[in-house]
């Protein structure tokens, strides 16, 4: 299966500030976004990982920005997983220019899984083997 | 105790588009953050109302713009409740340039209370008295 | 040309408030990307709009919500353009369920034309004829 | 004059997703609010900035989360200048549990300085001083 998947969407008003162009907070939805796609592409989703009784609590972000983005124009979102451990995931992400495929920006995020009541914990054995973990 | 209660911060920039004024969302914002604060005032907090086992879920939102709102510039919201029922309640709005005190913004709210399984229910006793139920 | 143009998308994430819905002011920003989509499809944008000097300030927004909105689920915003005036226009939706076709939300926003100076004007003809004002 | 500078106000419900805390995108505009309030505390502020002829565009973010933050909690942005060069400026952050001063997420953000038409630009000398640039 492959491990990097992309989405495709245009950028929205809200997203943009008096500068006159994207607020650099959006692209951190996006990247998130872009993490959902990953989950649909692979048969399942975040939804299900949360209805199994877990949560990956975001605990790291880097971001850098390469060009503006504008509104209207369609970006897409690529993300692929790095390092997986059993209690943690890095995701990475390019955020491109959909119609000349150049970066916009990149940017990695790492995650820890918690339970339902918030306390560190082991991914199940099927979202690690579904994440990528390397044995 | 007073009815009519005021909180004033300033316009945050991710709250602005590239019409170089406020977007128009983050008013509704806004309006939520001038009802935590009228629920402050009076003592208690929307979170003790949710510790509770309740919700007020937002059934109804109508908000007319005067004037635009600019990065920087402080806010004032001035809430008031309106029309209370067992099960439902109003709640009015002035988004205020704090400044000059002219108005930006006239809005109202409505809100239907849920138990935690999301159900239409009343609203306990002490709730509806805080907001004012006219009895 | 049909009036009415519908686009589809996933709920994010971000949109998600701890009531475990998708927070009311989210639906504002997507009605605002019904508007973008109308546009776009009737061979535009509203991006062009702004390019030929003018703006389309919301002066009112107005919606009920009729059920909750979850994340990860599709929802798909149904827009028209309803009165249409020299100065002003009225927008419709329905925020429906794309799965089962229910209704989440209805709302209408108004807009007024404003210049690059911020002043009320009248939209120009070839805009004012692509939003179906009657003549 | 100081070059830390505190800015305190409460977690907006808005602020929180269905995990029942703060999303984490929340924490990069709470960051923002911590600049402006930076520029503020030291007589100015970024809209002069930009009156100024300047923009701050916002090229690196890195952040990490140590705890959650929760709706109605007060949370303190303590920002301070790092490292300023003619052409850029770092900016570190903590953000504080202001009831117990605990540290909820660390953070740097890296801007650049670009002229009115989007070039990089030295930033002018007085402020350029303002943020400490060392000589």
């Amino acid at each position: 299966m492959p491990n990097t998947i992309e989405t495709t969407f245009h950028v929205r008003y809200a997203e943009t500030d008096q500068m006159g162009v994207v607020h650099h907070a959006a692209y951190i939805v996006w990247l998130e976004e872009g993490r959902s796609e990953w989950m649909r592409a692979n048969g399942t989703s975040y939804a299900q990982f949360e209805k199994d009784g877990f949560m990956l609590a975001v605990s790291e972000v880097n971001i850098r920005y390469r060009q503006a983005a504008h509104y209207d124009q369609q970006v897409t979102i690529r993300c692929w997983t790095d390092e997986v451990r059993s209690r943690q995931v890095t995701m990475c992400y390019e955020v491109i220019d959909t119609e000349n495929d150049t970066i916009l920006a990149e940017a990695s995020t790492k995650h820890i899984c918690l339970n339902v009541n918030g306390q560190v914990t082991s991914m199940p054995e099927k979202w690690r083997q579904l994440l990528g973990e390397e044995t």
